[in-house]
């Protein structure tokens, strides 16, 4: 693969349960980073876009958390029913799923 | 934090000594994210700065590799005593440090 157009990161960080944290592992995020790998790869989207899982990005109270480079576009509490639309609207139109975008952090 | 400024990655992947394609594990990657970690750290960067480990980022043979986002600019065979310039030129002003860019990569 030549240098990615984008680079989808899927925190796979993981605490144990009942901690006040919380984790995007504990909400799903194994299992949303093999769905999208899957869908970039059934969309023939994969010489195009890297999906790459990663250690904690630091919104743990707001996961699953995604982030989509060099958009440096943060996402929130992603669901798999999310998936399709990320895919279509972002990573083949280039844009953003406004919806999703991480409420705390200002997109100025 | 918030969305932070800039997002190294670090690949992590790790194959058994001896797979043809050897590893960013292998040459030293685990050791050189917490060195960069702490680099961060001391610089006083860590508000700006996020760094992330990774899974495989797929150019195995030219490992270490690192990749800093939004720029989507790609470094290979980074050593530890690569990573004083690699902050100061990249992380702080902004300038990729062109001998470490993948070799393989188009810059165009």
């Amino acid at each position: 693969m030549p240098r990615p157009e984008r680079n989808v990161l899927v925190c796979l960080n993981t605490r144990p349960a009942g901690n006040p944290k919380g984790s995007c592992g504990e909400k799903g995020s194994e299992a949303l980073f093999g769905q999208l790998k899957a869908l970039v790869r059934e969309r023939g989207l994969e010489g195009r876009v890297l999906v790459s899982r990663t250690n904690c990005l630091k919104h743990c109270s707001r996961g699953p958390v995604l982030v989509v480079h060099p958009d440096n576009v943060w996402y929130g509490g992603v669901r798999s029913e999310d998936l399709d639309e990320l895919c279509r609207s972002h990573l083949e139109q280039g844009r953003a799923v406004e919806r999703l975008l991480m409420p705390d952090i200002p997109w100025e």
